[in-house]
């Protein structure tokens, strides 16, 4: 399995292909606008988000509420493109090229080093790709990825465990479906009252600041089969491949599996998790610190990886930067901005995690047609457990 | 470029194939040993490091002093394997493959999920890849992608900034040949000598109980050009390859670029970098706090990425576990390791970090000779300084 | 360089993105409609053909008449989807499901062997993307690609070289350019009047007869630079990844390089390409038997490539087959079809073939931006002219 | 499943890595060294292949007797070796390095073009691995992908069916173990004797003569269960796949899949293959003319496909050239040589077909052991059998 999404940020749309789905899975395009409509949602977002209300299109690859094997191919429109169609043109146009280019680079962004591997100096080139309304694709394809999972009885839940200085204590005891409702009621995706309205606070208060917060998320995947990634090779585990699907959301600067970089501070006996052995449920874990993995394979316990992000770079607050053409240094102000966005990209982790569980169990199993895939899962399911 | 490697902990060899090389490039068998050399340093760990002295033989892809173009191949032999011919032999023998069977998982290792995957009763058919003895072999393909780095004037450099309870503060104004020359006479390959005390004590002290440590390491590369990776589709985000590439060494649990998790706690204002731009240097930062990325791509500042390992799970001091056979419960008791690894750790995240860095730059550069690389690199330098 | 597609036959739209084209490219939208109306044109096509006039939409990556490095897409509307809405619903409709389901598999399509691999029992649900309708979407995604060639200098160009029981001589001194004017005045591509004519003829008896005819097209490749492709490991091979584009189109059952299947015929003296020498044009061949290729690699002369594509299966003229759900045998009529694609596939080669070159010139050459893909382009033509 | 191979004809070893293999397979070096064998042997071959005798070593991923699921790695010593020392030294020597040089390119080789590619002086960096001794390599590597098919009950064979002027008859009603038995017993692989006579003759000829011969083999999967490849995208195409590899050997300049070129002359009711149904055998086919093939997948008949090798290019007969350092002309006289080496390849065809199939099996079926395989290829063929 695999995708490819295109789109700008104030193109006509975002498109989006998915190729190597099981046919026959019961497909939902609400399931994908449920996603698309949650990545929108958090209390610190400006008012771009709510004018959007992105919805997908679906223009392939399913027939009757069904995949069909074949590509699935899907639209969301920009709502504000007809204001844009002139500084978008795809058709030569001297005058409109030279008219409201961007040479002022926003640190933080990719304007700067984006335009220099691609020489534009117009930087709009850059910013309109690098923009994170692009996880908005990966937000929709993951909330394909997803229904694949959903299949199988693979839950996918994320939350939110740090906003700026405010962090959360460790989760435990908490199945996916108690994250995902708690997490679903709070306006920063918070499991913790407490710290939830400390958050709150947080934001309102830079926002008034003019300046940004960023934060960690968590996500956590259950009923995971064993054996998903392998220790034979490198590249085939699949922790590592978690890591460079959170690191590759917009704004992300680090990922840990289990409790990360907690693991370096502990000594070895705090750390590696007891077998233990049931009758009923065949082996498993006393504790579940390396997050569901070992050897870079899943190990029967619920994954659960973090990500951080930094304080989103368009700030009220300026920073120096230097313009392009005349070389003169500038305070980098922006008009409009949200000073938070970790609730949203929560959701984002969640579907972009969901894309590489579901991509694996892809690889893993039979999977031509999505009861291929069901059968085999479960059979994995019954081998680990009579193992 | 790409890479496989194959070879067991007790086999009679580990086997490397490295595919795409640039033609004509400067080659040292030499430097690929001594990177195996500075592997098997480092206070804490056991008495299997002495024994092995690993050295490269070369075995295709370099002809008098030069890479030709052709895959280049490697073997590093095992020195201990002449006591394992019968244990780890290749012939079908019933009794043999039943003598000495390994029937009880350790926690923290491949171990069990490994036999669940891959149908296995005697768990060395798991262990003996899963063993972090492949970190040799990556090692190897790492020394030989940093040859090319020098090739172009890009360092890279390694050390420990976390050992267990023991962190440093963080780098400022080091150059890349500072820390690897200072890290070189640490014991620990700790920059700070108060903080490398504390860490060797630390060690010492759980030898002495049986426990084991982990800890943080950071890789700087320095001198990159400007515009590897990029913002336009996700997969080709450098950050998040490096991601990949740090989490997939045997025992690492997360990753973090620049400030990485720190980015969470701060506001916007302390986060990004501010742009700067003088006649000599062209653009440059004010700081490095997202660690040479800005939207995936490199914006010519040294990449600094740090790496979290999880203390070796082979322990003393025993964990409780049960054998895959009998159903017993028994105590997961280990007869030798280290107590800590992580001065080799940062060996070869060095040299993991160097692989990737280089395919980056084969990748985006025209590379069949390394004057080709090397003219290309250098353009791009040009380019960047007068942009 | 890399792309996707999707789309079904009668869905609202073939969806291509393509990823990881040069920044700064010029673009043209017209000459990816020029190769969609040439792909609807020749002798034999039916009515289907007409109705359509494919055009493009380009909804990201251009801006003001070039590339910016993203992601490029592209939309070609279904002109009758209107009609389809109902039997291409993508929503679950228990009773339209089963309305016109298609039970009878045609021989010579991937109706029956499509519908066991994905458990369909509506053969639709693979015929819809099967069709050869998908070869507009790799045609326009070639026209893309040969824009790439176009500005490197680097020519394209395709004729007919066998319909049927009519074959033409091998070509010699004929320039890309002179075939593809010559070419474009047949209506079955065809640069010799006297087969031309018989070609034709043949069509039409074939028509009336309720007959298909297949043949073999030849797409010829100038002015491309030394040293695409590599000898040093099987899938670098050039030629080869030419073979697998060839034979990917639909209903083609083979490819030879250069006189390919003769080869096999002649003596090594009457198959090998001298090598001669001249101060102006550095080195060169004497004849060009080998289609350009020699390790894998292009030799600087023309590429040459030959498919063969079997007739149509749709035939008017029915075959023995059995319904799936009675097994009852039937005899496969179908309602209308061309009984002759041989010409439009001749243009759909020429841009598989481009994509295949195009790929293969980014791959080895410095491409952030067309500039730097023509300077290295240029580089290397002039070291091999003085090597 | 994927591969790496390395070595130079001169060099020490050549080396494979195979990884992806499923655990617990029942692996036999004998049999890698049986196709290691059978592609020394053949009526035409010259004095090197007696002298090789290649025999694997098998250095990874296989304990008692079956594969572990690690990367399985193998390496095949050059038996002259200790002759080469000096010129294939890995260490700079400025004096040897001038000594012996290569400087005149050979018609037909890689030499030329790959020198100048890769900016080689000495074509002897170019030539060592060009060697069609890399076809060693390739065919050990397909002996291992051929037991995982032996294992799900899939055969292959291979003859040959022209050399130079001489050609068969298409076959009827051959068993994939008729032909590999009949085969044998042929010194040029020919299942005609009529023609074996007639090949041998034209060998001995041209032998006299001093010039060469190429021809077409053809190779035979049995047994192939339906729905390998995809229709869904054209590089899931499982024959282009199949032609990218025969295209890929050494010195093979064109590929066919069942009837090939003749679908091109033929009139569409005389190509395409009837479906009928029997009780006990589900739908099968009136006749394989599409060589087990439709829309790119498997459709239950046995595999088909051909490819054409061209006259070895090292003469007696000498062609000319220019020598790269004086540009003085030459003439290419080689001092030894084989013939004919059609049989041989036709050994090497066969294991680079099996690759693919194998790998396809992989790609499509729950694999992490053999008998998961194993179980899924036979359900497949159950549902195939009552669909």
């Amino acid at each position: 399995m695999r995708y490819l999404t295109a789109g700008e940020s104030h193109g006509p749309q975002l498109t989006m292909i998915v190729e190597g789905l099981p046919s026959r899975l019961p497909f939902s395009k609400e399931e994908v606008d449920k996603q698309l409509a949650r990545r929108q949602k958090g209390h610190g977002r400006g008012r771009r988000m709510q004018i959007e209300s992105d919805q997908v299109q679906i223009v392939s690859g399913v027939r009757f509420g069904q995949t069909t094997g074949a590509p699935l191919s899907m639209i969301i429109e920009n709502k504000d493109w007809k204001k844009w169609t002139e500084i978008m043109s795809i058709h030569p146009d001297e005058e409109k090229a030279t008219k409201r280019r961007v040479s002022r680079p926003r640190p933080g962004h990719a304007d700067l080093n984006g335009a220099i591997k691609y020489g534009h100096r117009d930087m709009r080139d850059v910013l309109e790709r690098s923009s994170a309304r692009e996880t908005a694709a990966r937000t929709a394809v993951g909330a394909v990825a997803r229904q694949v999972l959903e299949f199988c009885g693979i839950r996918v839940a994320g939350h939110v465990v740090r906003i700026g200085s405010v962090g959360t204590r460790r989760l435990e005891g908490w199945t996916a479906e108690a994250i995902a409702e708690q997490s679903e009621q709070s306006p920063v995706r918070c499991l913790d009252p407490e710290a939830e309205k400390a958050m709150m606070q947080l934001i309102d208060q830079a926002k008034e600041e003019g300046d940004s917060l960023g934060g960690v998320v968590e996500v956590v995947v259950e009923n995971v089969p064993i054996g998903l990634g392998s220790h034979v090779h490198w590249d085939r585990k699949l922790d590592a491949r978690l890591a460079q699907a959170m690191v590759s959301i917009n704004a992300f600067k680090g990922v840990e599996i289990g409790i990360g970089f907690e693991a370096g501070e502990r000594k070895g006996s705090q750390v590696h998790d007891e077998i233990l052995w049931a009758e009923e449920k065949g082996f498993h874990r006393a504790s579940n610190r390396l997050g569901g993995f070992e050897g870079g394979m899943t190990n029967g316990e619920p994954i659960v990886v973090r990500g951080v992000m930094k304080p989103i770079p368009t700030l009220y607050k300026p920073l120096r930067s230097v313009d392009i053409d005349t070389k003169e240094p500038f305070e980098a102000s922006i008009e409009r901005s949200d000073s938070c966005a970790v609730p949203a990209a929560s959701v984002v982790a969640e579907n972009v995690i969901a894309w590489e569980v579901a991509q694996a169990l892809l690889d893993t199993f039979t999977a031509d047609t999505a009861e291929d895939l069901l059968r085999e899962v479960n059979r994995r399911r019954e081998e680990a457990r009579h193992f």
